[in-house]
């Protein structure tokens, strides 16, 4: 005794979503199909919408249904200026609480030679191009202080070094609004040899 | 400063799965775009057949494609025989656990007048009428023993009462397996008032 074809299909495919195993996946479809049929019907047309017609944007990789996406078509953003943040979510946090008014590259994740994610899988060749196109002065590195991220910052500073555009790198510190007795040993060593006068 | 149309779109449809908020629904959304763009389309295509197809069960309303399910449809299970769940899971751990030949009810829910689920949500209307057509011997009471799955339980049970069928009700008591010291004190007292001579 197994449910029926339909079913067991459509708890088979809701596994491909992140963080949905078996029993999350049958809870959804018993969900969807009870009391959301029209919920469910609507997310099949958007995501299918999404995949014909969602890509990269061709300068920074963001998300797009365009050619290039809303900041790199902006042309009153500053183009010798660029940030190099992991994830499109990166770019939206950055967007909606600092005054940045440059441009963006979305590497879609870090380097992870054991997942398989190099250089050619971020999308640093088009980084290159743009490096050696000469327009940008300063590359601001905005990866996350993990070790992956590290590993990527590091490769994305050589990489803009050879090509003789000024670095920098987000600062890391104690967060604002933190007690220093709560914060992280390796935090608080950032924090001091980051120090800055005052 | 938002993501793109068809993406924003995708993360809103998303957040009709249960447990998913924003956060989540973006990190799927993500996820899809970036790496699943062939199980994503899979899914749409998918969940729109599931939604398409699948209906209840006219006996049990256990889902199916067809009239009536496999079970129902199903001579050699024995129709005097009803036993009365929540949930199609229900269904599936008693014929993956027991060797029950008995028919189901699937009330795809229990009473919760607070959120709107009465008699009438729960396909009662059906079980009275395959009750009064007197082919039921003995109905069984496979809830969960919570206080809506009590509440229901009760109310099922009058309704087989008044229909002058048998009723009875799974075992509620420790766990096999289970340490004493470790069962809480409505499950012990419960294995106490319902002990059983040796």
């Amino acid at each position: 005794m197994a449910f029926s074809p339909a079913l067991t299909q459509l708890i088979d495919a809701l596994r491909v979503l992140p963080g949905v195993g078996a029993k999350s996946a049958q809870r959804m479809a018993f969900h969807l199909l009870q009391r959301e049929r029209q919920g469910g019907r609507h997310l099949a047309t958007t995501l299918e919408h999404a995949i014909a017609t969602v890509r990269h944007c061709s300068e920074c990789r963001m998300f797009t249904e365009g050619e290039r996406c809303e900041i790199c078509a902006n042309e009153r953003r500053d183009p010798a200026l660029v940030c190099v943040v992991e994830s499109p979510a990166d770019v939206m946090a950055i967007e909606q609480n600092t005054d940045y008014r440059g441009r963006y590259f979305v590497l879609m994740g870090k380097l992870s030679p054991l997942d398989g994610v190099g250089p050619e899988e971020l999308g640093l060749g088009i980084l290159r191009e743009r490096l050696a196109a000469g327009t940008v002065e300063e590359l601001i590195l905005a990866m996350g202080a993990t070790v992956e991220g590290e590993a990527t910052a590091q490769y994305v500073g050589d990489l803009a070094r050879q090509n003789g555009a000024r670095i920098s790198r987000i600062a890391h510190g104690v967060p604002v609004g933190g007690e220093l007795e709560y914060v992280d040993a390796g935090t608080l060593s950032q924090a001091f040899s980051g120090r800055r006068p005052v």
